[in-house]
């Protein structure tokens, strides 16, 4: 269950980095022989090699890998790569960079689960730097790079109590329980709503969303025997 | 109290989109005549122009504009421009973009405020989907465009209650008063703290960041008289 990373460039580099502090295993295939050989340790495992070759892709374990990300600088690479690796792998999460808005389609055909595209997400943040600098600030103090900085969490109502007999936000009381603070609710169609009240009642096949310092996400995991994956 | 926009390239027409989304008033600056003849209307006002020239900084106000976001393609052109505009106005905020990292400390010397490197965010954003998928997603059901999207605030202990006496988060309440949920403290010092206790003494001088739908907030605004900026 190891995660692929295409193409060392800025998008690979900084990607292998943030694996690197969530302590998840990948590996990079790069066709640069040089790169490879700079990069190269026991942290950052390369495969050379063009991983538009599916040779080069299976040597990578792509057939059973968890996750492929793309970050080639070519877009038409990109998308042969994404068409490869859905081709071997059905169950893949594959996730990749585009530089033209016009790839955006052509990468979710040839099977991409999510396409970033760089210009489109830093132009984004400028202007939300201007207009909504205090949610910039709450993220960034989230995602502060270390082994255990997990502070918001997924979590099925079906982990939490026994919907055979509803409760709601405040019958739960995770908060006293475990210092978790609920923050979101997934309803059972998948529909989102923010900061739920209290009253509200937790349908079966519904999540909560909960924000916590990574000891109170621990405290929860503990008390309700969740399994983090 | 508006914001210039420097260059109409993806970064730019995005950072544009979120602003208008946002209801801001802004300008672009853009070299290209085909460019502003394309785009130009009455929701995104155009400078014809070069960015590199003091006259046309000028134009667009950067003696009195709150703002300067630097968009253009070139690292050296953004430096320039960043440097040109703080020479001018000693308080505008200065957000450029980067494309190498070698750029970044040269920006911030130049009186850039912030920096932002699209591909480092690109990859950061790849990498995130797979280890912090949940906040992602939170994040995304934050951000939906629209005028009223804020659902994080950061407000100053003072604008809550008086001081003189210290309260604990609980003693305010702010959940049943307003729905908003306290998700954050930035202490006197300005250190944060993710999900306080609601035992947390709030000392003088110090913030709270909350949680709400954006009739919450509203509702917060208007209880304790909070002036939107
Ligand atoms: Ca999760
Ligand atoms: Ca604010």
């Amino acid at each position: 269950n190891h995660i692929i990373i295409c193409g060392y460039g800025r998008n690979g580099k900084q990607a292998a980095k943030k694996l690197l502090a969530h302590k998840r295993s990948f590996v990079v295939i790069e066709a640069k022989k040089e790169t490879v050989n700079k990069h190269q340790s026991d942290m950052v495992p390369f495969v050379h090699g063009n991983a538009n070759e599916d040779e080069v892709l299976m040597q990578a374990g792509v057939d059973r890998a968890d996750c492929l990300i793309s970050a080639l600088p070519s877009d038409s690479d990109n998308v042969f790569v994404v068409l490869s690796a859905r081709q071997i792998n059905k169950n893949i999460r594959i996730i990749s960079r585009a530089s033209q808005e016009t790839t955006y389609g052509k990468l979710k055909l040839a099977g991409a689960n999510n396409v970033i595209l760089p210009d489109k997400i830093g132009g984004d943040h400028m202007a939300s730097l201007v207009v909504v600098p205090d949610l910039l600030e709450f993220i960034d103090n989230l995602s502060i790079v270390g082994e255990s900085n997990i502070n918001i969490e997924e979590i099925a109502v079906e982990h939490l109590y026994d919907t055979s007999t509803l409760k709601t936000i405040r019958d739960l009381d995770l908060r006293k329980k475990t210092g978790c603070n609920v923050i979101g609710y997934k309803n059972e169609k998948g529909e989102y709503l923010i900061n739920p009240e209290a009253e509200l009642k937790l349908a079966p096949n519904s999540k909560v969303i909960v924000l916590g310092r990574p000891e109170q996400i621990q405290k929860l995991n503990t008390l309700y025997n969740i399994e983090v994956e």
